[in-house]
């Protein structure tokens, strides 16, 4: 299926200023450098913008300070990158949904499945399930009992929610991902580890985003929440109890650990992980790999890095690292027998 | 299902000392600030103390040192944490196991199946696999031919084990665990990587829990072995041959890598990683994210945390990790000249 | 079943300077400590060289350089560990594929299995997907649209490869494995995300191996790529438009972000970060647990991991780091001031 649209049309549904000829048809959208003719490319990143020269696209969206960098028929959006997901959505729409439950699908008692909704091959729904309108449950996911899924959901091959989990419209869930799963809760007793049962639920807003493998733990004694529009990359670790505010995006391989409590529009970077019943305030930035040990009450950004160097350079350096006060000492100690020194020589 | 007991049940059940009146019937346990009229709370965390006053709960489980702190019904245990597990799982049962082979379940040929086991839809059992009593093995599992698993595991949807482990009684292993995959064995070969192929197994104790995607890989040559009673939470790789000692607890996105062998009752935070090969001793404890990169012959807390600050700051500290061998150097000509300067200045 | 070759046969096939009786026949293979009468070890460490003299090995696999270090029966070779994982292969072939697809497999409409191939149960493959000669599609597989797999494909249980990629020949994949996720790619508009469609797919070489639970999302506009005799460990994450070049090896849990480059013959630990948009070049091996946050243009080793100490040492220590600017100011006021004291002296 080929979808082919005139800027016209284009600037017609997603708005934003036309230049140059309306008329010409785009059926791709590419990058500066490897566009051809038919397609449409973007400048969001000013270090390409030598490649506006050189390009074969046929069209361009660019910004409003780029408007006259090119001749080319063009959109000026005063959001060029969202509009390109934009315009990439026109020219890719998601594939209609095929509605109704594959021979194979196994569908517990009482499951209550919208009757435009899709359940591929081998899916298991739990007994008193609700599937909502237009919902997409991929070959092999396990629904558990009790789940209640929201409209247009899209759940790819595999995803697993466990029992009583509550999930709003519009998930995106990839394979893989597993919701509700027991929390990491144990306590000693006599030389034993003994279970905490997990008996809170994952309750989830609408428009999220799970990426593959990621995992959200059921909460201990309440719920793990995960509020609207949060967007989750893939072999995302989130315990129990913990809660995401609305639009926070975390990269992959992040983790967060019980009842840390993170504020909206955060962002979170790859491998950062984020202690046990810390708080974030909203909007806070947190760079990939880094280890948030205790609450940030302000939004900013946060990092803890070690700059990586030649092997035989970071050995050389990093053994330090284990004699930082002594070193510190070794200062104080100087700048005081410095100042005994001058003091005695200004007698 | 909603289980009551009265004060005097549980203690009688659980042991510990009962204070107050033992007849306020008991129906769920929660929190002190979010407990109600027929709930049970405890306090674990001298933080919460204040709660007490305030707390709407019906009763209690104290330590023996707040037995006075409040006029509430309440049970006095030297072990209050412990005893809050136990009386969640009085009041938050396991569901009753359905036995039986769902009729979309695939079952090998020699395979032994428990006539009091659970194996549930669209589950593949490999050929001569044996599945122990009261076992509930969840919906799209596969079981490889020839592993054994014992008596009441409990698999979540989607677990897969390799032919051939063999696993203890007790096991909990949640949705997405992959135990038994190949362990990571290459050798290059005229610019070429050969597989090393893995013949050894997993080999698991009894009472083992196993967090969601979390991967166990089999032995090259010997098994990978998890003793007795050890709790694995969620992603957490360990590569092949490792060995982890009996009640030895890894929180989320931890990594253990080739030969390592951790010792009995160590905790091991999250994303932590320890190289391969290396020994840690019983009773070892590992911080979050902390890289372990040699043997740990003494029980004890051990750490390795970049502590992150504002991004400015940190980038502003951070660039001198690439010199901390020249800083240490700069002060050792310091207190050379300045040793001078003094001996000097005495003649 | 169990193979036996004598110490000649094994020669015969694998080539080596065989020293002793060729006549022992050999069964299994196994460590110098471990090793019984019919079993064959090898010394590819040095520290184990004292091994040699007590192993009860009926036959050994030595280098050019310890070729008279033991009297037993032996093959010298130019690459023992090579040559080990090729005697191992040689004892432990794979099982035998058993072709056809199973009764329980869900097979789209227009798709081209080859005669050979297996497909096991509950297996679910897309429309017009292709799999090769001998391919093994293990159970609980799904296997997108348009999916192109190659000959002799090796896939454990409920790996899932999203629609439209392609695959060469001698894929490995283990349980777990996802391959074609969305790439996380999202873009901010008036206060909610959208999603930008990842129309790219993943293209995989030949002689590819991917770890249990490991992800490789598409492309965004263009493919994300590896390349062939790539190896990658459990639990990694690729993200979209990453290319990995040809006989690269990756260690568990590391995680490569969008668009990054890594060249050939790479060696990336476990752990380890490469940040988005960056380039390798080839030959570059990262240190475990290491974050690469800038390219690196020369082959070589790179390293950036704090080292762990005792818990209180490590907090006596790094609250330092928070003011290693500081430090160095207080370095360069001390130089400054000296310089001037024995400046002042020496009129």
């Amino acid at each position: 299926m080929q979808i082919s649209l005139t800027l016209q049309e284009i600037a017609a549904r997603l708005g934003g200023h036309l230049l140059g000829d309306g008329a010409v048809s785009i059926s791709r959208i590419t990058t500066l450098d490897k566009a051809q003719a038919g397609e449409i490319s973007f400048l969001t990143n000013s270090k390409y913008r030598s490649q506006l020269a050189s390009t074969n696209a046929s069209a361009l969206i660019l910004g409003e300070g780029d408007a006259g960098a090119s001749d080319l028929p063009r959109i000026i959006s005063d959001n060029p990158y969202a509009y390109f997901a934009k315009v990439s959505a026109l020219l890719n729409p998601l594939l209609p949904v095929v509605s109704g439950i594959h021979a194979t699908a196994v569908i517990g008692e009482g499951a209550r499945i919208a009757s435009s909704a899709s359940i591929a091959a081998t899916a298991v729904i739990g007994r008193n399930a609700v599937i909502g309108e237009d919902a997409v449950i991929g070959a092999g996911c396990c629904i558990g009992d009790n789940v209640v899924i929201g409209c247009r959901a899209r759940l790819y091959p595999r995803v697993v929610i466990y029992h009583d989990c509550v999930i709003g419209d519009d998930l995106i869930a990839h394979s893989g991902a597993v919701i509700g799963s027991d929390g990491f809760g144990i306590a000693m007793d006599a030389g034993h580890w003994i279970k905490i049962p997990q008996v809170g639920r994952v309750v989830i807003g609408n428009a999220v985003e799970i990426g593959a493998n990621t995992t959200i733990d059921r909460g201990a004694l309440d719920d793990t929440v995960i509020e609207d529009g949060v967007k989750l990359d893939n072999q995302i670790q989130v315990a129990h109890n913990v809660r995401i505010g609305a639009h926070t995006a975390v990269a992959g391989c992040a983790g967060i650990a019980g009842s840390a409590v993170i504020g909206r529009y955060c962002r979170i970077g790859g491998g950062a992980r984020i202690l046990g019943h810390l708080q974030l305030a909203d909007h806070v930035e947190v760079a990939a790999d880094t280890l948030v040990g205790k609450s940030i009450r302000e939004a900013g950004s946060y990092a803890a890095i070690f700059p990586f160097s030649k092997q035989e350079d970071w050995r050389k350096n990093a053994v330090h690292l284990r004699h930082l006060d002594e070193m510190v000492k070794r200062i104080k100690v100087l700048e005081q027998e410095l100042e005994l020194l001058k003091k005695r020589e200004e007698k």
